[in-house]
């Protein structure tokens, strides 16, 4: 049986001043709890339906992870989809650091003011398609733990670091390595299919809304453009966010096979 | 001043059962309708605050395009949107076909039951990005003119053709062309970037939950694979469909660049 004040205290984790206060979120589903205990995230509790308790009984014992059994109708009153599915996890938000010195032998991706959660979430799938294992955001960008986003990571939430972070300091500190290169996509950039391409570098992405913030353009040693086709013939205004990130992150690692 | 037949009537065209009896679809708010006005669709009615009128008097009249002035109060009620932007347009559902020949010189999208409405738009938006004039969809997949694929397009619906067909019937009258080819993603396919890809023919990209159906097997006579990075460290579990639409039209059109 859930209490009030349980329903009341997981409710309230889904909003973003909660979370910050509480250093919690929530991880909701069969796919994603199934994620979850396989990775090296601090679960610290489960609430989930008798059947689904019965099959992972082993695993949550294993690790110590305190469980409620609760009905479905339980489920409904502290899920935030619109067909909750079996179980609910409360996860303590980690604590991410970065190495600098590891940064600069990767290929990491930057999201400027990124506001729509399904683009977050799906961007963190492609990084962890791709090995991608740090996103930067700017602390303006929407939340990592709202559980939009949470869901539309399909568990990769739990494989790829995302940092909130000052893009300033980030890109001055970043901006004078060899071999490493900060790219930015620009309607007016160079044909991303012939550019030279580094191994380790930052893609700078705009928000959905205004692009690239002009106060980055400093900082982008390369610009890149997906072109449409065929190039006579624009049409279209533009990609959307994550399937542009897709497209980019597909062309650095296409290099590399 | 909308009145309550109106205001019913509108609200009946979110479903497709009033949308296929009407043959009538709408589309909403600054962005997509400019691009409908680009068009060449026809508009049947145009609902829209004094504002947006004003400032779009000149292309209404040229069209002899039928208008209501309305207030945003009205807006609301009969907008799909979370946050109605200032205009809706009512919009025949106009009835396409193709031509053989045409299609067996071109690249095409064959989505084997698309279920979610923001991957059918974003695809339709991709499609129009790389120059795909025509996507065929399974009968049972997602309404080309549910009110959240016509919004995820960002106006691409009004450039790309989609066709609900008998997929049976499709994949074997293009079974035979020289010079085109029938192409699936699998997970067991070869490697995308390395192989010969042919200017000509069907991607055929699976649902969300099942991926390609297995009727269509003895059809598909190229299976590709987007690979993960690096190829020794596979955690995630797939691309989401448009992201894996999106990489698969930009090899095919890369090599033509």
């Amino acid at each position: 049986m859930l209490s009030k004040n349980k329903i009341k205290f997981i409710n309230s984790i889904k909003k973003k001043k909660y979370r910050d206060a509480h250093q919690v979120f929530f991880a909701e589903g069969e796919k994603l709890v199934d994620e979850l205990l396989k990775a090296d995230a601090k679960v610290l509790s489960i609430f989930a339906t008798n059947e689904w308790i019965e099959k992972h009984q082993k695993k949550i014992d294993e690790k110590l992870i305190h469980y409620d059994i609760i009905t479905n109708e339980e489920l409904k009153k502290i899920s935030a989809l619109s067909n909750p599915n079996k179980v609910l996890a409360m996860v303590e938000i980690p604590q991410l650091k970065f190495n600098k010195k590891e940064i600069a032998q990767q290929l990491s991706i930057l999201l400027d003011n990124v506001s729509d959660p399904g683009n977050l979430g799906t961007i963190i799938r492609i990084a962890d398609w791709f090995g991608i294992k740090n996103i930067f955001c700017t602390k303006e960008s929407v939340d990592l733990y709202n559980p939009k986003v949470v869901q539309a990571t399909m568990g990769a939430i739990f494989r790829v670091n995302v940092h909130y972070i000052d893009f300033e300091k980030l890109l001055q500190e970043f901006s004078d390595i060899k071999g490493f290169t900060t790219y930015g996509t620009f309607l007016e950039g160079n044909n991303i299919y012939h550019e030279p391409l580094n191994r380790n570098g930052f893609i700078l992405m705009g928000s959905e809304s205004h692009g690239i913030s002009k106060k980055w353009f400093p900082f982008i040693q390369q610009k890149l453009f997906i072109p449409y086709f065929p190039e006579t013939n624009k049409s279209s205004e533009s990609l959307n966010l994550s399937t542009a990130t897709a497209i980019v992150c597909s062309e650095f690692r296409r290099r590399l096979f």
